[in-house]
């Protein structure tokens, strides 16, 4: 390695305070793109959390994942889903970064992040689960499974598509959509937040 | 919904051809950093892969998982794994995009991506699985576990890290690794490739 180099072992990342490690595996994890997730209680109270890790399982059937963590505001999340199987994802302009992070406050049960947020919600083909009405990309989705990770109590919530709100001209015509060239919020970690450009497209790789 | 909104419905989304349906699916996923994993075969053959997948399970224990296809090309990745449980994770320079995307390729088992697609190796502190030279970021992973998900045939493969090599100067005083400013390679979907610019940075949200 370069003498410039920094190492890092596993002792001394496990030695890290518990908020630096935090920050630090976070970070590492790299770009992604803001999703907002919304879900509506047994009561009819909208919830609206910030999630940064969707995951493409696949296109055919098409199946999309969520890491969820034993944290409060997941929680309600998770349970919500559970109750109902429908929540929505929501991908937002960078403008709103601001009231996408505030979505991560420790806010009570009985609390709409919707309102005390900024965020108005929107209701759609009889999803009962609110989108959010100023987002660019808009996802009513339906659960399909849950798998638990014994490791450390997080489990992934697996879902699929089944209907996808976007702005005409968003979608090339072979299916690419320029969520860089709309100007849709990226983040890394769990305060960093961010814009993309796209700098090359590349043919399908042959050997 | 705006009037200039495009709806698509899941079936809409079930009769595109497949690779369209692919490449529209893959693209709402969002941004990622493009990470390179290498690995050894039990013949001594040093394999590279890129994905895009790299999934933060947790900071405490510190855990990772990706996401193997059932692909030629993640098959071999997920086969040497197996064998050994070492594997490198590798962010590299924008500047490196189109020797990345040429591992996408696929290459028979007997063939090294590193070799074929002008990537130099390295090894360190006795780790059997290579890592990318001139990587920005070189992380050494030890596999944890191997999660199935049945509904499609891909898995979730989990890992912790157990040495990390850096650029000094990259990771700031409260651990946030700035991936960004290091000019570190992301990409949506599979065939874009971009790079990002930290906007904002924001304290832990409160109510």
């Amino acid at each position: 390695m370069n003498s410039k180099d920094q190492h890092i072992s596993q002792e001394e990342i496990q030695q890290m305070d518990s908020r630096k490690r935090g920050v630090f595996m976070n970070s590492l994890a790299g770009f992604r793109t803001v999703i907002l997730v919304g879900t509506v209680s047994s009561e009819g109270i909208n919830n609206l959390a910030i999630f940064n890790s969707l995951i493409h399982f696949g296109a055919d059937p098409a199946l999309w994942g969520l890491v969820c963590r034993p944290n409060a505001q997941e929680r309600d999340t998770v349970r919500n889903i559970s109750a109902n199987g429908k929540y929505t994802l929501n991908i937002i302009h960078v403008s709103e970064r601001n009231k996408a992070h505030q979505t991560s406050a420790k806010y009570g049960r009985l609390v709409s992040e919707f309102d005390v947020c900024g965020f108005d919600t929107e209701f759609q083909n009889g999803c009962i689960a609110p989108f959010v009405k100023s987002a660019i990309v808009k996802m009513e989705m339906e659960a399909v499974m849950t798998i638990p990770i014994p490791l450390n109590g997080t489990s992934i919530l697996i879902g699929k598509p089944v209907n996808i709100h976007l702005p005409d001209g968003l979608v090339g015509q072979d299916g690419f959509a320029d969520l860089a060239g709309a100007g849709v919020l990226g983040c890394q970690g769990l305060d960093a937040y961010l814009s993309a450009t796209v700098i090359e497209r590349f043919p399908y790789a042959q050997p």
